[in-house]
């Protein structure tokens, strides 16, 4: 037994393969000797009055208590009189900014081999709002809304990463030729934090032309910022670059310093179940919440670890075009450590 | 001289590499005898009060007449109290549906060699209504406009294409489960006609899954319509799957109609004037032009031109790797018709 007191995180497993990928992470974390002892929390079956939706009330407290957590694919169920699942972590932790850092998998090929990039979205407004109406019969309108509070946010917030992870450039992301005034907005706040970096590269590119440029030739990018529905479309994008989503992690960076790092595929529930999940994306999310946590050697052993066995080849799951188990590839990870 | 009056057809050359690629397509149509009269237009030096943009009155009068045009990229001059010339167009001449068609050119290699889909976007309202306001200081809210006539219109227009061009496929790209109202009504429309069209297939799929999967297999998509912004974006990453948009051409249809083919790329200030512009996305726009004037015989053959140029890979300008100029490019065209 180590002399530290373990570190208390939230892992909510999720639905569909949550449970079998989650698993393959404590599993992995627990062969790493890693001091976190999980809080294990489930998507409630009915819709908790105090958080809107499915999600308890006692799941939410606990993430703010722990300030850490980890979370797998959670489906919204059908139905109206409650808010999405993801959406009211976002609001209710108040987490806004979505870090995807989105490279190269050495020994899987894809069409790109060198991308190494990361998209920094704001994740609480913009065409999130949620504001929608009907003005008449026919005509109806979803208003955008975008603050110079949420923008300088998540700008500095993104200069900050690059300095702090070595990162020579920030791209602001816009469509502000058509949305002067709000992607206008978006643009002036990342002007300001440029300023006070100046080591720090810093250019426009309109959307359009930044997903030509994306799939034209990657490595013209270092890190990305954007509003929310831009940094939606182009993370995933970028996913499908190195070779979807299952590959890539992702972390939720909120309000007085929560992290809340999620597998953001789906919970395919068609293999749920069965032993065929790949854990991957979950597996580098569980890494970026260790180096959130200032974990770095146990992050860069486990991270190593699963680049090893990805890069072999040997242990691949069957979206990867293998024929590995999640417990088996989960298996080669642990012996790679 | 033939015994038929030849058609008149409104040529805006455009600025920067503008006119230099609008030569390349009058060369082009002589050599090929199109029985075409251009009638051309330039962008005025003044704001002209009747367009509130640097578009003269007479040249959409000349679109309106002949129903048809060619059009070179015009940079919107920078300054206040005048409209952008490419949303002018769009506006005064109702052009409701942008048509972007892009298959993998057979010679000329990118990452990807068997891209074949048609882009087919709404052209006239959703985020780009213009509408924007600040509410308070530092939040500031755009309007995103969707209604029942002008998706119905771009979804009609949408199976039409795909009937009436062999095609087999229609998905209808969205971001339904964030914007309920507005994209919710899009795809309404769109599975109102497609019931009209039980002999193509009818597929929805959300916009962010749609770019991961365009750049992972490209092959999975046939035509995709959408409504304006998603239309913007997709048609630029699908353009630089095979190799930008100086290789795309584009066609905006309009009411009563109209048809205005363009190339959809930048005016290219650094190299106009120095025979280096690459006139292929002018070309291939001049090419579904003449599709739209039903004289398939001369488009035939001078997109057969076009592209076997491109496949020898003896006559390539410089943005495609090559050394050959604007006219020499050209000629190859005129002598491979
Ligand atoms: C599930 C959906 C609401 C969500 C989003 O649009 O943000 C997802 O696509 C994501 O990127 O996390
Ligand atoms: C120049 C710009 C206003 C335009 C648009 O956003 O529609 C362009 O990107 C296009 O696709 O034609």
């Amino acid at each position: 037994a180590s002399s530290t007191q373990p570190i208390r995180a939230t892992l909510f497993p999720g639905d569909g393969i949550g449970p079998e990928i989650a698993d393959s992470v404590k599993q992995v974390f627990n062969a790493a000797e890693v001091p976190i002892e999980w809080e294990e929390h489930f998507v409630g079956d009915k819709v908790d009055p105090r958080t809107e939706s499915f999600l308890t009330w006692e799941s939410l407290e606990s993430v703010r208590r722990n300030r850490v957590g980890l979370k797998g694919p959670m489906a919204t169920p059908i139905g109206k009189g409650h808010r999405s699942l993801n959406l009211t972590l976002r609001k209710e932790l108040g987490l806004y900014a979505n870090v995807r850092p989105c490279y190269s998998l050495p020994g899987y090929r894809t069409r790109y081999d060198d991308v190494n990039l990361v998209t920094i979205r704001e994740n609480t407004e913009g065409e999130y709002s949620g504001l929608e109406h009907q003005v008449v019969r026919g005509v109806v309108e979803s208003l955008k809304i975008i603050t110079r509070q949420a923008s300088l946010r998540v700008a500095e917030y993104a200069f900050h990463y690059a300095k702090t992870h070595g990162r020579q450039k920030v791209s602001a992301i816009h469509k502000a030729n058509i949305m002067r005034k709000t992607d206008g907005l978006f643009l002036k706040c990342c002007r300001e934090v440029a300023e006070k970096y100046p080591e720090i590269t810093y250019e426009e590119v309109i959307i359009d032309n930044c997903c030509m440029m994306l799939v034209k030739n990657p490595t013209l990018f270092d890190v990305l910022v954007m509003p929310n529905l831009y940094g939606d479309i182009i993370s995933d994008l970028c996913a499908g670059l190195i070779g979807g989503l299952g590959l890539t992690p992702s972390c939720n960076i909120g309000e007085g310093g929560i992290a809340l790092a999620e597998a953001v595929h789906g919970s395919a529930p068609d293999i749920a179940g069965k032993n065929l999940a790949n854990p991957t994306a979950l597996l580098l999310s569980s890494v970026a919440m260790l180096r959130h946590l200032e974990l770095h050697d146990k992050a860069d052993q486990i991270h190593d670890a699963i680049l090893k066995t990805i890069a072999d080849g040997k242990y691949r799951t069957v979206d990867l075009g293998g024929t590995s188990s999640t417990t088996d590839f989960t298996k080669a990870v642990c012996n790679n450590l």
